[in-house]
């Protein structure tokens, strides 16, 4: 599925390919450069064929397809009817901020976490409480206490965890549930990057989680796993009534926001995608594996811990001896584009995040451009 | 281009063909049955093909397309920079008014009018002051004065006007624009129609009419006239500093929430879709006279103005001497879907929408069956 070259990826017109002039390889922005699963490619060619190019109309084939994946895929019970269409997880993420906080109002995170994480609370009109991860980069459940008890209206989690790639535990996710009705906190569970948990972690939905229902609301959608960001089609899933009556309070028009296309591709990708997508986690787990190793022996200097989800490596450049931000060192010396780390955070700064959705070649010429670029 | 048999649409799986059961003529929600112009097939495929399918990178090209179109359709001078990316025309309208409005501001718009400009006001948290059409559906324009002297925040122009069709003269935009600045009024203008004016009226951009870029912004679309609605592409476009420094205000996510085939399809028609285009007005034109001639014949006691621009239609029922709502007499009757009047505002009781952008055998076969519905 990582068959195109760089010759042929540059004629992309997405984020990625537009980021950077063409000398720079580009490992930042979180798309893949995988060829489509055959039936989303099937599903779109009969939708443009058929000038099938309308409005959206999600339901029952978002719900039906969801419920249906997440049930094959972690036993999670979903009713297809709690699934409802939103444009991307940062419109869902925001509209459900909007009905759930007032004015004063603060939203707790843990960074280093995904950079628009520090822009939602706000566009809904919240303060901002950081809550970071351990150094190993975990949930730091006692400083999650202390700031559930200064009551935050929403605690907003990563699961599993950008940049870092941690898969939470259903401990973890237990002891955060328990927090959170104990201290009448609600729980946003951003759930993009579940589909790719890479062989030897297992993944916990949120809401399967007991008690979590009552309290906890997740946002979906199959955009990273099979590479549809840009066709606009996520997903907010509740398993109670409480959650789900915030839902129905959510602005008439903005489930007419919804990409049609991005519905006809995910309900694709959900029905019929599992295949495809076993194939692409054994990719990226090769993928993890050939990195680790290019890390060893080409920027030694450079920490990580393997993530256990996601194409996304969360690099520790501190030990490069440069200033805080070693993204600028990659692109100014060797050409290559990574996230810089202080947009998930201060606590990024000597970080940077590369991604490894993309083929072995591309990869290793990634690495050993960064190797020269670290070794004079 | 209106080339599918009504068995062949009901495959589409757009609202359009998922409102109502098989047995319904759909000629409601506003989607056109038209294949699609080649040269978007063309970038559609393309980008199936190549699995470009990640976030939107809008900028230079949708800028500089949209500009080079205004240009020739309408002589408009428009700055590419000056044009940003949104979901669809509604986005652009609620996050230009929470830049706009504070709480207990009011907006003002002209009922009959299309039905989420009644929601979109309420989701950026201000009150509505309704200023209806005049009796033939033109701008009041003392009742605009009488309603600006109360100063709302903001007047949502919809240029040309849905349901009516009616395409705003250069005249009665000038007063508007004088009545605006005289009384420190915003005008969004909604111009998501304007390439939709048909043979025999002339469409003036809001912001080409001298001293409105001061006071003015538009948000324009390709998706209707191209039939894109479901690929999530609109843009903001201003004509000044000052409402230029209101979009820049926007939040940072605003811009990734385009759809990235929306993009590249409203890029190909703005580029390439000319020929296309006057080929369609010459249908809707065509169509238009059809539907004259139908309701003279076939529904004598419809009176109608016909629309100057869209393919939407606004009739009025009320010599029918049914209830106030004639949508359901020929939904129940019949079984031909319309858009009920009373969604346009209280003013549309007794009226239906009824959408042209059909062949003419559909058509024909539509206002057959609301004759024998009315005849009963």
């Amino acid at each position: 599925m990582f068959t195109h070259s760089l010759e042929t990826l540059r004629r992309r017109r997405s984020a990625k390919w537009r980021t950077y002039p063409a000398d720079v390889v580009p490992m930042g922005v979180a798309e893949m450069d995988c060829t489509l699963a055959p039936p989303i490619t099937a599903a779109l060619r009969a939708a443009v064929d058929a000038a099938d190019t309308g409005y959206s109309a999600a339901q029952p084939d978002l719900g039906e397809a969801f419920a249906g994946f997440a049930a094959r895929r972690w036993g999670w019970r979903v009713e297809p009817a709690a699934v409802t269409a939103v444009t991307d997880v940062g419109v869902g993420v925001v509209e459900l901020l909007r009905m759930l906080v007032r004015p004063a109002d603060t939203v707790a995170f843990s960074p280093p976490v995904y950079p628009p994480f520090f822009d939602w609370a706000p566009e809904a009109g919240a303060r901002i409480r950081e809550v970071p991860l351990t150094a190993e980069f975990r949930l730091d459940l006692p400083a999650l206490e202390a700031a559930f008890a200064a009551h935050p209206a929403v605690y907003l989690l990563c699961n599993p965890h950008n940049p870092v790639g941690r898969v939470h535990t259903h401990d973890e996710l237990a002891a955060l549930v328990r927090l959170a009705r104990l201290y009448g906190v609600t729980i946003i569970s951003d759930e993009i990057h579940a589909p790719l948990v890479l062989p030897g972690a297992q993944f916990t939905p949120l809401l399967s989680v007991p008690g979590a229902a009552e309290v906890a609301v997740s946002v979906v959608s199959a955009s990273k796993a099979f590479n549809l960001a840009g066709l606009k089609c996520a997903a907010i899933v509740t398993g109670g009534t409480a959650l789900a009556a915030v839902v129905d309070r959510l602005p008439r028009d903005v489930r007419w926001r919804t990409g049609h296309l991005g519905v006809l591709a995910t309900v694709a990708a959900y029905t019929e995608g599992d295949a495809w997508l076993d194939a692409l986690l054994t990719e990226l787990d090769a993928r993890r594996t050939e990195l680790g190793e290019q890390l060893r022996t080409r920027l030694p200097k450079i920490k990580w811990i393997p993530p256990e989800a996601t194409y996304l490596a969360w690099l520790d450049c501190r030990a490069l001896g440069e200033d805080d931000e070693p993204r600028e060192l990659f692109l100014a010396r060797s050409r290559v584009g990574l996230e810089p780390g202080t947009r998930f955070g201060a606590r990024g700064a000597g970080f940077v995040r590369l991604n490894f959705g993309t083929s072995a070649a591309i990869l290793d010429e990634a690495t050993a451009r960064m190797a020269s670029a670290a070794g004079r």
